[in-house]
C-alpha cells in the first residue's frame, strides 16, 4: 500500500482545499491515483472522489478493491452513488449491482436515467458464467455504406462513450452483424477516404452467443488473439462485446477453480477471506467426507489382515510409507494430466500414448524409490529376504498409482465429467486400498 | 479438427489450381484458415502456404501448433523458411528461433536482411521469463511536437508494420519515453487537428523494465487493464512493448506451474506429451524422493511404538485413516491459501485472520469426521472407551493438519520462498508424523 500521499490528502480534506484536490484527481493516471488513495478510510476516499469530474470519478473508483467499492455504495446516500453508477462501464456496473443488497439497489435504480436502468435490467438477466453476463453494450456499430472519412468522424463523436473503439462492428438496418473493421485498417486507409466500410470489412467474424459458456468465450479470444469478441443472439443481432481484460479474469478464475478442485475442494466462488465459515466448511467437507469413507475401507481391509500383521509386526511400520508413496505418485500423475487437458495439450484420445509413457516413467520412479525402501527395510525387517516385501510392494504400488492417476481423469473427461473434481479423491482412495491389498498379499507370498 | 475442406485442398494441390488456392488463403480470417488446414500433412500445409502473399503466409502460419511450426521450419529449405521468418512478428519469431536446432538457425540467419538478423540477436539475448524476452520492437514511436493530423498520417504510413497501433509512445530525440497517447484520444481529437501530442499525452506511464519478471509484468497489465505495456531500460529508453495476448499466455503458464508445484512436481516447462521421459521422471522424482524420506520417518516412529501396537493390534487398522485425514485436510488448506495468495486475495500479513478462521473451520470439519470415525471405531475396538482414541486423534490431527496447511505456505512466502513449491510436501510430511505421534500418545493415555 502506498502511504506517500496520505498525510497531504488528509490535510487537503480537512482544509477543503478544492483546487489541490481537483489537481490530485487528474495529475496521474487513474490506476495510480487509486493506489495513492488506498490507505484512506472509505469515507475519506468518497470525499476525495467528489472533487473529480463524474467520469473521472468512475475511472478512479474502478481501480478500488471490490470489497471497498461495495462498502462505499452501501454507506453513501443513493443520490450520490447513483451519479457514480451512471458513469461506471456497463459490464462492471452490472457486476456491482448483483453484489449489492437488494434494499440498496432498490434505492439507487429509480434515481438512474431510464436508459441506464433498462440496460442494467437487461444485462443482469443473463445467467452468470455466460457471455451475456460478461458483455457490455457500449460498442461502436456503424453502417456498411459509411466511408472511411465518415466512419472516423462518427467514431470521434462516440469515442468517449465506448468501451473500446479498436474494432468497429458493421451492422445493417436491423442491427444484424455484417462484418468487422479494425481501427488499424481504418487508419491505414486514410489515404483512400472514400472507400466504404462494406468494401473493407472482414465478414468471417469470430463471435460468441449470449448463452455461451465463459470458458468457451475465453478460449476463442485466446486462440484468435482478439482484443474483443462480439456477442450476438441466435438471429445474429449485435448485442455487445466482451473485452480482453475481462477474459484474462475468466482465465485466472478458471485455473484457480481447477487447482481447488484438484485438492478436492468444491470451488469457493468467493474470496478466501470473505467466504462465510459455515459455507467454507461445507464446500471442503463434501469431498473430505467422501475421502474419509474411502479411507475407512482401508481400516476394514487391515482388519481382514490382522492375523498376518500380528505375526509380522514389523510390516506395520511401513504402512504409511506404502500408501503415501502410492498417493503422492498418483496425485502427481493426476495433476499433470488434468492441467495438460485444461491447457489443451492432451485430449482423451491421447490415452494410449499417455499410458505407455506413464508406464516407463512410473517404472523409473518406482525402481529408484524401491531401492531406497529396500535399504531402509534391511534395518527394520528380520531378514534380507523378508525385507524384499517392501521394494516389491513399493514398485507395484507406485506403478499402479501412476497409471490410475493418468487413466481416471481421462476416463472421466471422456464420460463428460469434470476430470479435476472426480480424480484426485478417487485416485487417492483407490490407491490407498490397492496399496494395502498388494502389501499384505506380497507379504503372504514371500513370508510364509 | 476441421476436415471439411481437406479433400478439396488436396485436389487443388494435386492439380496446381493456383487461383483457387490463392482464394482459399484470403477468403476467411487467418485463424479459421489455419483451422481448415490442420488435417493436412506438414508438407501439404507448406505447399498451400506458398500460394499466399508473404505477410498473409506468416499470419496463417502463426495459428499453427508450435510443434508443427518447428517441424516445417526444420524440414523445408532455408531459402523458403527465411522468407517466412522475415514476416513473422518479432516476439513470436525469436521464440521459434530459440526452439530450433542450432544447425537450422545457422542456415536461416544469414539469409535474413541485416536489420532482422540484428533484431533477433538483440531479443534472444534477454533471459527467458523477463520482459525483454517477451517484447516486440514493432511499436509506434512519435515525436511530441507532431499534431493530431500529422500523427494520424504517420500512423497510417506505419500501421501495417506495427504490432499494435492502439497506444502511441511519445519519445524525444534520444528515444526516451516521454508519454503515451491512445489512438482513442487521437480519434476523439480529430476536431482539433492542430493539437500536439505533447499537449495530449499522459506522462505518468505504467512501464516494465527489460529485466523485470514476466509475472510482475502480467500483474501490471491486469491491474491497469492495459492493451500493451512499454518496455524501457534503466535510462528510460523506449525499447519495445508487450501486448495483452502475450500476457494471457503468461497468466495461464503461471497458474499451471502453480498447480504442478502444489502437486510436488517441479514445473515441466514443456508440453506433457512432448517432454523427454527421463527429464519428466527427474522433475517428478525430486519431490517424490523428498516426500519419501519424510514418510520414512513415519516408519521409524512406528518402530518406536511397536510395543503398544502389538498389545492393541486393532489400532493398526486406523493408521491409514488417521494420516490420510490429516493429509487431505492439510492439503485442502494449503491449496486454498496458495491459490488465494497467487490471486492477490491474501498476503502474509493476513496470517492472524486466516489462522483464526482456520481454527473454526477445522473444528467444524474435524468434529464431523471424528463422529463418523467414532461410530466405525465402535465396531472394531474392544470397548467404547477404547474407541474414543479414534475421534480424539482424528480431531487433533485434522485441526493440526489444517493449521499447518495455512501457516506453512504463508511463512514461506514471508521468507521470500515460493509457497507452492515448499508447502504441500512439507504439510503432508509433517502431518503424517504428527499424526502417528498424536495417535500413539492418545492411545497410551487412554488405554493404559
Amino acid at each position: 500500500m502506498n502511504t506517500l500521499f496520505l498525510p497531504e490528502l488528509r490535510e487537503m480534506l480537512a482544509f477543503g482545499q478544492e483546487a489541490e484536490l481537483q489537481e490530485f484527481c487528474v495529475a496521474l493516471n487513474a490506476g495510480r491515483t487509486a493506489e495513492f488513495m488506498e490507505g484512506l478510510t472509505d469515507k475519506e476516499m468518497w470525499q476525495v472522489l467528489q472533487y473529480a469530474s463524474p467520469d473521472r470519478r468512475a475511472e478512479i473508483f474502478g481501480y478500488f478493491d471490490e470489497e471497498r467499492q461495495l462498502a462505499m455504495l452501501v454507506a453513501e446516500p443513493a443520490e450520490e452513488t447513483s451519479l457514480l453508477i451512471e458513469e461506471i462501464p456497463e459490464d462492471d456496473r452490472v457486476d456491482l449491482i448483483q453484489e449489492l443488497p437488494v434494499e440498496i439497489v432498490d434505492q439507487i435504480l429509480p434515481l438512474l436515467p431510464a436508459v441506464d436502468r433498462r440496460n442494467i435490467e437487461r444485462l443482469r438477466s443473463y445467467p452468470e458464467g455466460t457471455a451475456g453476463a460478461l458483455m457490455t453494450t457500449e460498442v461502436a456499430k456503424l453502417a456498411e455504406k459509411l466511408t472511411v472519412r465518415e466512419a472516423l468522424d462518427e467514431l470521434s463523436r462516440q469515442a468517449s462513450d465506448l468501451e473500446t473503439i479498436y474494432y468497429l462492428y458493421v451492422v445493417d438496418d436491423n442491427n444484424l452483424l455484417r462484418g468487422i473493421v479494425s481501427t488499424r485498417q481504418l487508419v491505414s486507409a486514410l489515404k483512400e477516404p472514400t472507400r466504404t466500410l462494406g468494401e473493407m470489412m472482414e465478414t468471417d467474424v469470430v463471435v460468441a452467443l449470449t448463452g455461451e459458456d465463459q470458458e468457451s468465450v475465453a478460449e476463442k479470444v485466446e486462440r484468435f488473439n482478439l482484443l474483443a469478441i462480439p456477442v450476438i443472439d441466435s438471429g445474429r443481432q449485435m448485442l455487445g462485446i466482451i473485452t480482453h481484460d475481462d477474459v484474462i479474469d475468466v482465465v485466472r478464475e478458471e485455473l484457480t477453480e481447477d487447482a481447488q478442485r484438484i485438492a478436492a475442494v468444491a470451488p469457493l466462488e468467493d474470496d478466501f477471506l470473505r467466504i462465510q465459515l459455515g459455507l467454507l466448511a461445507y464446500k471442503r467437507g463434501i469431498w473430505l467426507t467422501i475421502l474419509f469413507f474411502a479411507a475407512l475401507l482401508t481400516a476394514f481391509a487391515l482388519r481382514m489382515y490382522e492375523a498376518e500383521l500380528e505375526i509380522y509386526a514389523w510390516l506395520v511400520c511401513f504402512i504409511p510409507l506404502i500408501i503415501s508413496s502410492g498417493g503422492n505418485s498418483g496425485s502427481q500423475s493426476a495433476t499433470l494430466v488434468i492441467t495438460a487437458m485444461t491447457g489443451g495439450e492432451v485430449v482423451p484420445a491421447d490415452l494410449p500414448k499417455v499410458f505407455v509413457r506413464e508406464v516407463f516413467v512410473s517404472l523409473m520412479l518406482g525402481s529408484f524409490l524401491s531401492l531406497i525402501g529396500f535399504l531402509v527395510a534391511l534395518f527394520l525387517a528380520p531378514s534380507a529376504w523378508d525385507a524384499l516385501v517392501i521394494p516389491i510392494t513399493l514398485l507395484s504400488v507406485i506403478v499402479c498409482g501412476c497409471l490410475c492417476g493418468v487413466v481416471l481423469p481421462m476416463m472421466f473427461k471422456r464420460l463428460g465429467l469434470d476430470p479435476a473434481l472426480m480424480s484426485n479423491p478417487f485416485v487417492a482412495g483407490i490407491v490407498d486400498i490397492l496399496g494395502i491389498v498388494i502389501y499384505i498379499n506380497v507379504a503372504r507370498v514371500m513370508l510364509s
